[in-house]
């Protein structure tokens, strides 16, 4: 636990231990449901509910099964625009990510603006067709919106939220308590390029090999990686959560890799053993990294995701993900044990082993 | 058409003709979409698209007639404490009463909140309790959620955005475009509350009769008229509107009681003319805003609607309305006419006319 304090820190929004602290000690606490309880990335609603709905002398809507993904994320990054994208791709990306992770297909988004008087219109407008662009290509649709404008120093340039609605498929049932011992940990792809990129542009740093944002909408992935495992075989049937091979999707932003594993360990009440040297890490990154004294493990992502397999489906889940675009580098990072529930090991290059906690304080403000 | 301007202006956020102009110019443009386009205060989602979705082997979910309404509002007031709310209850508010003029039966919220580093942890919690304590009087649920922190002097206190979920009963056309002339327009009660409470607690102003926002959710009310036209008589098949007789539900937050109106004569392509002497004005809201120089016709309203309903159901209409708690002083404000289509006309208490049209600038910067 950490001190108690009476006053919001940076490090409350650092997807760390200080979030986890606010969102049980206060969120969890008065908007007290079981759908937001289980803090995965997107809410997963039930059609039970709507079936008993009666308005005036309209008719019910008639639901068969059928469940609908829910999820929101502002977005404050500084700066606004940076190699790889900007605030409204992160913005798109970002919410179209907590969909997919959840196995919804991402169908509609809001977009909501909050504005600082005198941002110029051509920077609002760069961002706002980098989001048309970034949902067309994506197939999603930003049906609703809204503005606000504060006042010159009550904000800094610009934020977004955008809230996302996609369906979830019958029988998907993807969560981060639903991973078991013995399932591979599959990672996408290189690790720390977001935030890296975004840290070395406000520290003004250049490298010969420049560094880019990962920012990439990652549902055609999952539709691969799911593609990949249809027709399953029966001998899936056993694997534990509710028969379907993968048991859990979530890509690792704020907090970095290791927040998110141990945020799966802690929910399924499993360990996870990862391997260093098999986590991919571009040099660019780990230049930076090395010289700003940061661990990538915890550097935020923005086109990543990890995903939990049942043994029996990794390796046709991996070769899936290495045809995809966005999973060319993917990697079989670890396996999911018994042992040392709710821990997360590293095996490092050096072949110690070091117990990997949740990030504490904040190392990256405004990342995303 | 305003002066070109290369930079956001407060007015931008206004929720007036220049809010307009953005929403058009940039948004629409680029957003291009028809069910933004609509631009009502949720989006309405029609279910066929989702009939063709497959994901992998999961078989796609069954649909039948089926619609959601989705909507989405940051909320920037300042301050985030005033008589008769906070921004969290004008969140869930705001929200609840955008699903509910859609037609909607609100269901589900997420909340995003972006805090500037400093803010004290009681004045969040409050805040918290406060939309928990609304949502849950509402019968709504907050079910997703994110937290951003920013550095000091890059936000003020407490931004929040919430969208939600309503699901959309059968049959029910709501909508700016269904207005037809002869229709009655009711008002749920006294305009310029919020807008003059916001704006006497940042004058530090004080009087006899202290003002007090009218922050409401308004999906009761909604649905109490809704109620009292069941089952419909048989003559309502052709007042237009798809033979429902409340074609349009309109809540006057930003902008005011004219600027919607204006809205819906645009939209409807009607005239609409309103009786001045019987708009409800709290005696305390005129001589704030004779004191400071406004207009109640042009001041926020956080718990106040506007219908536009068929002549024949009118009295039955606001009969439901003046026997629930949030609609007690609600009264037939005008008509909607053939005449001057796209014009609002005000017949003032002098006897004379005037046209009454959107606001122009920003009045009130950070009202909601």
């Amino acid at each position: 636990m950490s001190e108690p304090t009476t006053k919001i820190l940076l490090a409350h929004g650092s997807g760390g231990q200080l979030s986890h602290e606010l969102v049980e000690r206060l969120f969890l606490k008065h908007f007290d449901n079981p759908i937001l309880a289980r803090l995965d990335d997107a809410a997963v609603l039930q059609a039970g509910k709507w079936a008993s709905l009666q308005v005036g002398d309209l008719p019910t809507c008639r639901l068969a099964d059928f469940r609908l993904a829910f999820t929101t994320d502002s977005y404050v990054v500084s700066p606004i625009f940076f190699p790889g994208g900007d605030v409204g791709k992160l913005a798109v990306c970002g919410t179209i990510n907590d969909l997919a992770t959840s196995g919804a297909v991402p169908l509609y988004l809001s977009a909501g603006f909050i504005i600082e008087e005198g941002l110029e219109l051509a920077d609002l407008e760069q961002v706002v067709v980098s989001m048309a662009t970034t949902a067309q290509a994506a197939g999603v649709q930003i049906v609703t919106g809204d503005t606000k404008v504060v006042d010159r120093g009550k904000a800094d340039r610009l934020f977004i939220n955008t809230a996302g609605i996609g369906v979830v498929p019958i029988g998907m049932e993807l969560g981060g308590d639903q991973v078991r011992p013995g399932d591979a940990v599959i990672l996408s792809g290189t690790i720390g390029d977001h935030g890296m990129t975004i840290m070395s542009q406000r520290e003004g740093l250049r490298f010969d090999s420049p560094l880019v944002s990962d920012c990439a909408p990652l549902h055609g992935l999952v539709a691969a990686m799911l593609d990949a495992l249809s027709p399953p075989p029966q001998s899936w049937g056993g694997a534990g959560g509710g028969g379907r091979a993968i048991h859990c999707l979530r890509d690792p932003t704020r907090g970095g890799l290791a927040t998110t594993l141990n945020e799966v360990a802690s929910k399924s009440g499993v360990g996870i053993e990862i391997e260093e040297r098999i986590i991919p890490v571009r040099d660019a990154v780990r230049a930076t990294c090395e010289l700003l004294g940061f661990d990538p493990l915890y550097v935020a992502n923005e086109g990543k995701l990890v995903a939990f397999v049942a043994p029996i489906a990794a390796d046709v889940v991996l070769a899936a993900m290495r045809a995809h675009e966005y999973g060319q580098e993917a990697a079989i990072i670890g396996r999911v044990t018994a042992e040392h529930a709710g821990r997360v090991v590293l095996h490092t290059t050096l072949g110690t082993r070091r117990i990997v906690g949740m990030l504490v304080g904040e190392q990256l403000p405004r990342i995303c």
